[in-house]
Order: C-alpha cells, then structure tokens, then sequence
C-alpha cells in the first residue's frame, strides 16, 4: 500500500503531459474545448442535450462522452446533431488525456469549432486529470443538496464555470442557495456561474451565448 | 502506467482481508453492520438522520461518515442521537476497510447493536472496496435519472439493499421508473428494494422494519 500514492503522482504527471498534447492539437485548429465534470445525473448531457440545437445552426460541435459503461449519451447527442464518440472506461473512475487523445483521432477535427468533452459521472477523481481542453465545467444540480462545495473542495476549487442545473425544483428541494454560494465563493471567488433548467430551457442562453463567445475569440487567433 | 493494474489489485486484496477482519469483530459482538453507498446528494445523511429517531428508542446505532472533507455528516447524526465518527479521506474517493478498522476503534462497539457506514459520495470506487459490513446498500435518488443502473452496472450488481429515494420529485422529474426498474432487475433480480421519501418520510417505515429485523437476527446468535 505505501507505493500507491507515488504511482498515483507518475500517473497525474504522465496525464498532464498529454493533456498538453490535446491541447497544442485543439489550439493548432482553433477548436475551443470544455470539459463537463458533475456528479452521475446532475445534467451533464442534458445540458449538451440544451445546447446543441442553440449552437449548431451556426457552429460545429464535436462531442466526446465518458461512461463506465453503454453509449446511451453518445446515441443521446448524435440524435440532437453532433459527431459523437464515446469512451467506455470499463471501471475507470474519470476520463484521462490519453482517452481523450485517441477520441480526437476519431473526430473530423477540421470541420469542429467547439469540443465538448463530458467526463465520467464523479464530483472526485475527474478534478485530478486535466485532458487539454480549455475550460473547466461543473454542473451541479440543487436536487444534491447545498453541501457540496464544503464537501467537494477540489472539484469547486478548480473549475472556470459553474452551471446550477434544476432550478426549477427549488420550489421542491430543500437548497439554500446562499449558503450554497457562501461554499463557493469561499473557493473560487467570482467563477463564472449560470443558473438554469436544462429541463424548462430556463436560463440556458446565457451559457451558449458565453460558449458562443468563447468560440469566437478561438477564431480570431491566425493559426487556423 | 503500465503497471498501474497489479497496484490496484494488490490494493484490493489487502482491502479484502483488513475487512474481513473487520467483520469478525462486528461478528464477535453481535453488531449488524451496513455500507451505505450513494452518489454525492442522493440522500446517505438524509436516509440516516431519518432512520435514528425510529431506532434510537430500542436499538444502540453507531455511524462511521465517511467524506472528502468537513465533519457536517457527523455533526448532523450526532444531533439525531447516535455515536459518529468522521472519516476525512482527504482525495480518496472510497473508504477502505483500514479507515473502518481505525473507526472502529473510537466507537464504542459494546453499546452498539447496529453500524451504519456512510461511504463517500461515488457510484464507481466504492463497489470495489468492501469494509466488512454485513450489507450493501445503494441510495438512488430519483433526481438522478433512470438510466443509472446501466450506466453503474458495478454498484447496483453488488448491492444487497436499494432505496429508491426522493419519491417527492417523481411528479417534476423526468423519471421513467420501469426502465429504472429493467435495468437493476438485469444486473441485480430481486434485490430488497425501497421506495421512500428521506424529506416526507413517506416508505421510510418499511427500511427501518427492515433494519429492526436484521439486528435481531444478529441479537440471537451466541457470540455475544
């Protein structure tokens, strides 16, 4: 057991190497990339599944899914337009850069501006591996309670955009919403935050229009 | 990386025989004891701070909370009226059954008919670690959608009990419950099922008879 943690270092440090290497890949086509971190059935496709027919009129979307096991969401999205592929990790716990680097080969990168990544259903392990994309999402719904920050401290610590999915159940879950966002300023002061329903389609503009931004300053940069 | 499988295994082995150990000591005093597995916010602190008041009149409960990080778990079992002791992972996305064993130790075991082990909120790692627990239980929260037990094929093989919780939320959620209900009968056919509200308290009568019964079983071997 005492060899674990350093083997655990080499593993991240490898990881980090080839997260760089997707990245230089992404930058190189001016593809903008997100990863999509949550716990299982906080919305993580739903919220592709909201945000692929606001985007893809006028961007090309390439999506990669993470799960231990089926290609549900892979199907799930293909249906709502995007080229998909899906990761199967057998029982890894969180997406890896080498994983993600073997779904690009299988992506038609040239003809993609934005790459959504959406990682393996987990609030804990996904935080460690960085997979070369450019921004850090977490989806967290209010149906898991307002805890999670205090409790998550690394996964809330590390993420540019923070998505609170399931408004529409405030009414009927017992969240309390300052003390929510109390955890997370405490953590990550001023992280770019939308509140919506990727159920009701409430509030979900102003994360594509934020995606549709980001997008378009990639596109300004010469190398494509 | 390449020899990142044998760690894994060499861990789980060890896993295994400290929990065995485990369980002859719970074994030896005649305590019942469960792993309560969830994903993070399906309810495992909700579902136990609902069952002590119903148990506490004639049964002596200890509670092991397991968590990344804070001791609010602990804090909330405790002012329902059991022994608590917090576990802090730290990262470590699971309890293993060495964290149990120290636990074990700052409990007190002889005034104890029922250990309630609350593991850290992951639907992956945990199935992979036993703790000598007598029981698995597996919390679903209706929040997280029906696809679950195909997505977690893992966890909802290895459980011996599943709550289906937040009954509440079926009429605002998208929740198809005989799909739900399809895919753990594929993995897990007849397993003690729950369908309950941690909020309302509607169904939690028939878990914690459930309980009651289990302990007594226990009561009636000699070792005590």
């Amino acid at each position: 057991m005492s060899t674990r943690i350093p083997v655990v270092e080499a593993v991240t440090k490898a990881n980090d190497a080839l997260a760089g290497h997707n990245r230089e890949r992404l930058d190189g086509l001016g593809i903008f990339g997100v990863n999509i971190m949550a716990s299982p059935g906080a919305g993580k496709t739903s919220l592709i599944e909201r945000t692929l027919p606001a985007l893809l009129p006028t961007l090309r979307v390439g999506v990669i899914e993470g799960d231990i096991a089926t290609n549900f969401d892979a199907q799930r999205v293909s249906a709502a337009g995007a080229a998909a592929v899906q990761i199967n990790t057998g029982g890894t716990c969180h997406l890896e850069a080498q994983m993600v680097g073997r779904a690009l080969d299988e992506l038609p990168l040239n003809d993609i501006d934005l790459l959504i990544v959406e990682n393996v259903g987990n609030l804990i392990c996904p935080a460690s591996f960085a997979l070369g994309t450019h921004a850090n999402v977490l989806v967290a719904s209010v149906a898991e309670g307002d805890d999670k920050p205090y409790k998550h401290p690394r996964m809330y610590k590390g993420v540019d955009v923070l998505i609170v999915n399931k408004v529409d159940l405030l009414p009927h879950v017992d969240f309390d919403m300052p003390r929510f966002k109390r955890g997370v300023a405490a953590l990550n002061d001023g992280v770019t935050t939308f509140e919506l329903s990727c159920r009701t389609g409430q509030g979900c503009d102003a994360w594509t229009a934020w995606l549709r931004e980001q997008v378009a300053q990639r596109r300004t940069a010469p190398a494509r």
